[in-house]
């Protein structure tokens, strides 16, 4: 049956499992818009185009492919998110209205067009841009080959994990996919067997050797779904797990063999010691970026080392092209070593705080405030965090597998509320617990108009430390200063949800004890915290960092 | 005396007129925000970067250059606000901080770095970015030749008056320019004489020839300060004056020779009628978009045709290569034209409605909200529109000169409220007006509160039709709705100013006479139109648009 450009697209999306398409209209993506709205995927508007990015990347990570969708030129608004997809990994597709060819070959000078680059379809400006920000992209101006680029850049989105980018010419969208055209499905790409062999064969001498060996679990398993191999080779062979703080949750925190984030330095120190006391490093799925290793305090010169991501494997000092990290991993899980091991590790599990008793009419603080979303925190709650203090905290929190969401690598502020969106919409049965700074949630506070619109329940509480927290240890000013809102007003604004402000230990229990048992609604807890008032971890990352800003010391 | 590569960047940019800087902290930008915290100049918080782009861009146009000042990666935020300078010609600098070359230089894996393209010094993929939205950029790796690249891109942003960038890695900010460097004020681009002598023989022929001639300005005439040359011709030769929506208050509408925007079939048709009429067009300074264009239903076919802009000299179907725009307007302002002129002309000012009288209880609509607006306008009011029905709706409003500011070419909804706030910025003695529809306010609110932490006192009129109305008449479907807000709270969150909803026309009246008699703190006035109460100039656009949406007509 004939099929136009837009119906084949949505139903290809459809096919890979989004349901939901986040965006903002404008008129040269109104008829796919449209299209939208008569197929079973539902449209979701945000505020601005920036907020979709955020919301469909935290969809992305949840469901394994999420889509945002922006009118041409004006959306470029949503880069920063792409840029977040692009560097922590998330199959983000970013689709484009644009001017029709038939326009565009006519007059160039139109609304919305910047026309800095041009080729005679279209103004390609936007494409040069975004093509720093993905791994594939596609124009769309030609129906005979539309359908084979569609299904080219969907497939290099879910094979690297990371955005891509279709901009459709209005004209384009209704016209008709050739007859000859069939969607096959891509052959997966596949390791080099006999590397993969020798790869594997090396480690299991490795860990024979070895007596204290540890596994470093990063977010790529995550995205490549492998976090079930890795349990099983790790309970296999009794090998402690930590994560980095972008992989959080790859394995559930409360699992034996769960040590919890390790991010060198900033980790708490019995996590520290543990890696330090080790012999083999088994690095899987790890960036090894600045604020993963603690501003590269991290300890990875371990005797035995393996170091296995997207793009490499590599044994002590040499390196197996053509292994795919999910085969490597895939591959350790049905290894078969004979040692049995027995090192002490400290279990996460072990450092849940004592419940949560208020002290009344006490001043809260970071570190209580913690200790009390810990008490109210079970299974099926979701937490997405943004960047500050919230995600320094965030990190000591015990979660369950897969329960933990946030930019930790790339630190864009602002994706918490609407990343929260995105969350709960693709994970309807999960209650989202979104932890914000108050500099962070300026940014982006407009999205929990999307919670009411859309009957969403998010609780979001809002550490608000007067400022950009972050910064003060680094270089103080007036510009980490920011206007004190009075954020327990805004549900007033939206027309829905609670707003409730804290400052006392009490207070703030009884809030979240009325948050947590509430569905159906959103909450947005302010907690007033000292200006000084930082976390332990923020605290030493603080001090790393302060020395690297003001030139005592290159970082 | 030596200076520091920061340091001279701000002594160079305040030597321009640069006061303030608007922008976003972050680590990697610290270094350089505190400079200026010690600097003449003004740091302006906004709560995030697009937001200070918009501001910084509102602020260029009235002050002949504005800056804003981010940090990398997460900083690309402000692609949005650089598009819409680069198309419409606003004389914009973005300064990044980045990460240290040194720090680079050990390790490329850190937060806020892209890395898809990369140098020996830095991560060059925001440079690749911001290449496709600026004429010039520089990155600051070597304080050897820093003080020469910062000359050259001031120079390059003053003289195309489009966005340029500079990036510095933060460890470059401190470090000493080498004394033998010397400003040197640049030399002035001259024309080729003899082409602007026989362009500007050719011009007097013409007039010398024609009956019924009419100038077409435009917003570059403006950028290039030649108002005052522009007049003096028209004045010269009484030829009458219409402007392009972008150009509105290239000349006061209350002088006799203005007729007002002129925008094909969406102005008022005495208007159009002159236009047509005419026997020769001198077209300056104008961009020939869609927009500005009428959708392409502009008269441009007179008999005798000069197109004068930043990048061409046209008379009838030849081309002067080598003529500025500058030295042919001034070229015109000493011209003799024997013929004076004396035809009909409808005046711009004729069209003032008779002063507003509210009919009590009566249901505002568009039409009597600019009434009502045009009633309290002074000259010491500056309009700033937004994208949609506010920004038609204005361009009927008669102005004095230079009292408009509008994204009417590339048309991003959002410009209004932090424009509003650059604008008030650079021209602390006048009083703001921001006009602005509900869709594009929910996208930049929130910078309502940089005007109480500043203390700035703009009147925001909020034309509330309960979603996109613009794109209603072209595809309607619910992604044209948006959440309805309570907007009169949002004074409450921020803390200051105050908030008014009106629904009725005296209730208009009202606020508004409250509202422009009061100074020294924001009005945020909620107008309640309904759904599809459109503006005449709005309703004929949507047709014209809507043909080609729909692909009934190929636009």
């Amino acid at each position: 049956m004939a099929t136009s450009v837009g119906k084949y697209l949505l139903d290809r999306l459809h096919h890979f499992g989004v349901n939901h398409i986040f965006g903002v209209p404008g008129d040269y993506v109104l008829r796919l818009d449209k299209m939208i709205e008569q197929h079973q995927i539902h449209f979701i508007n945000t505020t601005r185009e920036s907020t979709a990015g955020y919301a469909a990347d935290a969809y992305a990570r949840l469901k394994g492919l999420g889509v945002a969708c922006i009118t041409y030129g004006v959306g470029i608004n949503i880069t920063n998110a792409m840029a977040q997809a692009y560097v922590e990994s998330s199959p983000l597709i970013v689709i484009s209205g644009t001017a029709g060819t038939d326009e565009f070959a006519k007059c160039q000078t139109r609304h919305h067009l910047i026309n800095k680059s041009i080729s005679v379809h279209c103004d390609t400006t936007q494409l040069e841009i975004f093509k720093q920000l993905t791994v594939d992209q596609a124009v769309l101006h030609d129906p005979e080959t539309a359908a084979a680029e569609i299904d080219r850049v969907i497939d290099s989105c879910l094979f690297h994990k990371k955005p891509v980018y279709i901009e459709i010419p209005r004209n384009i969208v209704p016209q008709t996919i050739p007859s000859h055209h069939a969607w096959k499905k891509k052959e997966p790409a596949k390791s080099d067997q006999e590397s993969l062999s020798e790869a594997l064969e090396e480690t299991r001498k490795i860990l024979q050797k070895c007596k204290r060996p540890m596994i470093w679990a990063g977010h790529e398993l995550l995205r490549d779904g492998l976090s079930q191999a890795l349990l099983q080779f790790a309970e296999k062979h009794h090998i402690p797990v930590v994560s980095s703080l972008l992989g959080k949750t790859v394995i559930s925190e409360y699992h034996p063999l769960s040590v919890g984030v390790y991010q060198g330095g900033m980790s708490p120190k019995e996590v520290c010691d543990f890696v330090e006391s080790c012999d083999c490093a088994l690095i899987l799925g790890v960036v090894l970026d600045d604020l993963d290793t603690g501003i590269f305090t991290a300890k990875i010169d371990q005797e035995h080392r393996v170091v296995a991501t997207s793009k490499a494997l590599n044994i002590g000092h040499h390196h197996f092209h053509e292994v795919l990290l999910k085969d490597y991993v895939e591959g350790l899980s049905k290894l078969d070593v004979k040692t049995p091991f027995s090192h002490p590790f400290p279990q996460s599990r072990s450092r849940i705080p004592q419940t949560f008793h208020p002290v009344v009419g006490k001043a809260t603080t970071t570190k209580r405030l913690f200790e009390c979303i810990q008490k109210y925190l079970r299974p099926e709650h979701l937490i997405v965090a943004d960047v500050g203090d919230c995600l320094f905290g965030a990190a000591d929190l015990v979660l369950d597998y897969n329960s933990f969401l946030a930019c930790a690598y790339f630190a864009s502020l602002g994706f918490g509320v609407p990343g929260a969106i995105g969350a709960q919409i693709a994970s309807p049965d999960r209650r989202v617990v979104c932890i914000v700074g108050d500099g962070a949630f300026q940014m982006t506070a407009t999205e929990l108009s999307a919670a009411v619109r859309y009957h969403l329940d998010p609780i979001v509480i809002l550490l608000n430390n007067h400022g950009y927290g972050t910064e003060r240890p680094l270089l103080e000013g007036t510009y980490n200063d920011i206007q004190d809102w009075n954020y327990t007003e805004l549900p007033s604004v939206f027309g829905g949800g609670y707003g409730i402000k804290v400052t006392t230990e009490d207070g703030l229990d009884k809030a979240l004890s009325e948050a947590f048992s509430q569905r159906g609604t959103f909450y947005l807890i302010e907690v007033d915290l000292g200006k000084t008032d930082f976390s332990p971890a923020l605290r030493r990352l603080g001090e790393l960092l302060g020395q690297v800003v003001n030139g005592k010391k290159e970082g």
